[in-house]
């Protein structure tokens, strides 16, 4: 079991090296195969093509970001209430995904591959964000820090409206450097979250 | 001129024939101009392919929506504050631009031709949207009802938050309908126009 996740980590990270410095559509299994020392049926028989290889790259990537950014979100925060707590929480993974080679590239150069996760579908890496922001949110509605309504409805604005601000960052490049985005993002997200006075 | 612009719009008018029977993908130069019954010359002259007839025939629809919801919003809202009324103007265009068959038929699709406006920069459609917004930002930072900040930054995110919003409406389907989704949207820019308290 853990040799297994081994093999799948040196492919992935093979992968991660290959699409750096070929792009997606001109990395092959057999170049991700040579680059991480095996055979290319290991490869095969788990991936059918460099796309799944490609997407289940993206959910690590993801998932070690989100991770991160959550133990980070925890640490420097206590104190804060938990609005305050999301919202920099998800500026940070904001931040985090418009410093990632991978995610910009894929976003500039595969749209049909983010097309997919932004036009029709959740991915796995959306999923795994909304149980985190969902337990969040009902935290926050316990403190009283953010507005009422289902938490899956508020965490899936949330994670939609990230999402929708980083892939489109380049629809912004003149009005907002990356940091000013940013800070619009958290404004956008913390006057949805917070209750309403009126 | 005047008959110039009717071929124009005969033609736009059957493109949109064409790709709601057929979709993008299986229109050619050929049948719309069988359909707007003048030359292939007559549409090539103009249109070298299929994607820019569809690029212009989208203009021309979201300028149609926009005009019409613009207007609707001027009509309806006189006595409300600025905000209020650039809150509801927006929502309108997101309520048109979900119940528009081509447009959700090109996200459906055609990921490539969204790709493009959502990911990589603005169009003519967006320019005119981005004009119409800035002034009316304008008005409500003079009447207090909009918080400061450079009225193009903000109009920038409202027009990237709708446009998101709409385009990813596949990924709420789950959490809400229509009219909920469009309920959202508006408390989302309702909450990041206000100006801020603290």
């Amino acid at each position: 079991m853990s040799s297994k996740c081994n093999a799948e980590d040196l492919i992935l990270d093979a992968t991660r090296a290959c699409v750096e410095a070929f792009g997606v559509r001109r990395t092959t299994l057999t170049d991700v195969a040579r680059r991480a020392g095996v055979s290319r049926p290991t490869v095969y028989r788990r991936w059918p093509d460099v796309t799944a290889l490609v997407a289940d790259l993206l959910t690590r990537e993801l998932r070690t970001l989100l991770l991160e950014e959550e133990t980070a979100a925890k640490d420097d925060l206590l104190g804060e209430n938990t609005r305050v707590r999301l919202v920099r929480h998800a500026a940070g993974v904001a931040r985090g995904l418009l410093s990632h080679p991978l995610y910009t590239r894929i976003v500039d150069t595969e749209p049909e591959l983010m097309a997919t996760y932004t036009f029709h579908r959740l991915g796995t890496s959306h999923r795994m964000a909304l149980d985190i922001v969902e337990a969040i949110v009902t935290e926050g509605q316990e403190d009283g820090s953010i507005r009422t309504g289902a938490p899956e409805a508020l965490a899936r604005v949330v994670l939609v409206t990230v999402q929708g601000t980083v892939t489109s960052r380049r629809l912004y490049t003149d009005v907002f450097d990356e940091e000013e985005l940013i800070g619009e993002l958290a404004v956008l997200l913390d006057g949805y979250l917070a209750p309403r006075n009126t």
